[in-house]
């Protein structure tokens, strides 16, 4: 089977969202078909022409071709490059005259364009819709045409788009794809779609220990939702988890080696693992702790300043609360005081709530 | 100026209703501006992509071109060839990519398109409105920019599309064309668009005594509308008319003297008012007179056959309608019975109605 899914140009920088669609061609894969990752650039060509999203410029054929490769890199962590075609768009769509497209644009009627979804909800609340935004459901379905897809895979969100692939290809005589369309998966925060923007993320291309971290921050029944979506456990081992019959500690510590292994390899899950368990599990210091060097004072010093300067904050008021809530410690001592003394010392470990570390360096 | 107009390359055979908007072209020519007649092939060469007007197949560009001709000889009838130029907008349409198309398409929003009037009708009725009709009137605006049109002229259906040129063409940077819409001409049933499917025609060129005739049969109200938008008569003698101080039929001989000389040229306004005169004023018989040749019956002749034979009536009922109402006369003396007997006549010249002749041999 030919396994069609699309992709967006523009920024690849792949998260653990992502990889729900790309698991369910890695699947594909397995059983011996064949997985079209196809990069949309004909529309990225075009950017977004009115001008109103700043964050859709038109690509240049250079910046699109840069991005697919970075693409090829993060997604080939998954998907199998041997059963893997990389296919663009304009190969079909730069070729089609406005005479093509406007043929395109009469087999479907303003009346079922309208249905989709956020088309409805925003011409019912009078928002703007422009005219081409009409044509890229039909670019789509014909990409499915080209390519002669017997399967596309895609988000809830793009049913609409997949369905109106099956009909021209119908339409040309070619057997209609089977639609597939897998579940948004929310963000570390459990309420919104994970989204780099919303900064609820795990990168796939993250350091392994970050990884690791962060899933292991998840809500338990955020951690079920994972299971459900990320993870290649098999059903009883799920249910189970599911039940409560593993410990959630337990569950949600395999699920991070299950990712860390996926994206970094297997070593890397193990160590990220044991680095893990050394730091939190049993308070040591993790053994690869960041440094910096600062100057070296005769004051004492507004830790809340320091840690700001140095990121362990976002401001001063939040080094404040941390102190205030006993979330900071010197060399392994809880600190009360907002001010402290460096004078006369080299180096002190700094940890600011449960998982940052900072060794600094007095020159 | 540049005053653009356009035309469908599909069936030319413009009757006196194209003419209101060909007068308004030819009044700017007479003030010294150039006329820009636009032939719109670009989408005659697609035709009705949905298939479902069938009155609508794509034309070749032969056709097309054979088309224009056709036109060409219609419309120098009223419009001057050395200030008329003559474009197809395929020149700039056939240039035109899918993305140039999208890009198009980006400049306008749905919910305006929707608010042309007979889309928003179709759309409130469900009935189905084809994607690519709202790509046609930006196409029509795209027109404009490329003509650098400064003034359109339309008919009062055309409103909407012609306000898409001078958006585009504020877009462009270019001066927005004024736009004048004509008012569509009543048929000679006063009630009906003039249509040549309806039959309620006159053709520009057709016979100068048909013209004439026609002219003649139209209701004293409709004279009045004629006058109002094909006639060059003043200002003050059509007030005249308008007020009832010229005889009806006094005033539809001039319009008919006038359309025919426009049409056919001084001589032949003159010898068909004569001609008119001559049958249906004084009563005589023209001077051409169709002829047909039958073969010589032994028995009496029943009259609603051979009226219906001949073309004078659709059906023999309502041949036996106009012999019972008094409307046949045969050889000047009209006509009760229903069966005549033309035995040992070798000719008889039947009159039906009040303007039909036929002059019957009988070999």
């Amino acid at each position: 089977l030919r396994v069609k899914a699309g992709f967006d140009p523009t920024a690849p920088d792949l998260h653990l969202g992502h990889t729900v669609l790309l698991q369910k061609l890695r699947q594909f894969q397995l059983l011996g078909h064949q997985v079209i990752f196809l990069i949309g650039d004909f529309t990225a060509l075009i950017g977004d022409p009115t001008g109103k999203n700043e964050t859709r410029p038109p690509l240049s054929p250079e910046a699109i071709l840069k991005n697919a490769e970075t693409y090829k890199e993060q997604v080939f962590k998954i998907l199998d490059p041997e059963k893997t075609e990389v296919r663009f768009n304009s190969e079909w769509m730069g070729k089609m005259t406005a005479a093509d497209m406007i043929r395109l644009a009469a087999r479907y009627t303003v009346a079922r364009i309208l249905e989709r979804d956020d088309f409805a909800k925003r011409y019912k609340e009078q928002r703007p819709i422009a005219v081409h935004e009409f044509l890229y459901p039909l670019v789509q379905g014909w990409d499915s045409v080209a390519l002669k897809a017997d399967v596309e895979v895609g988000g809830t969100d793009q049913k609409f788009n997949l369905l109106v692939g099956r009909e021209l290809q119908k339409e040309e005589k070619q057997r209609a794809q089977c639609v597939i369309t897998v579940p948004l998966l929310e963000g570390l925060d459990g309420v919104n779609k994970m989204s780099k923007s919303l900064g609820n993320y795990i990168g796939i291309t993250e350091p392994a220990n970050d990884i690791f971290g962060k899933v292991m921050s998840i809500s338990d029944e955020l951690m079920i939702r994972y299971y459900e979506l990320v993870s290649d456990v098999d059903t009883e081992r799920f249910e189970a988890i599911k039940r409560g019959e593993v410990h959630p500690k337990e569950a949600k510590e395999a699920l991070a080696v299950e990712l860390v292994t996926r994206f970094h390899g297997e070593e890397a899950g193990k160590d990220a693992l044991e680095n893990f368990r050394s730091v939190f599990s049993r308070g040591e210091t993790p053994e690869e702790v960041p440094e910096v060097t600062v100057a070296r004072s005769v004051e004492p010093v507004w830790l809340p300043k320091l840690l700001q300067e140095q990121g362990l904050v976002k401001s001063t008021s939040e080094g404040r609360r941390l102190i205030q809530q006993g979330g900071l410690s010197i060399d392994g001592e809880k600190v009360a005081e907002e001010t402290h003394d460096f004078i006369g010392v080299s180096e002190a470990l700094l940890k600011a709530g449960k998982r940052k570390f900072l060794r600094v360096r007095f020159s």
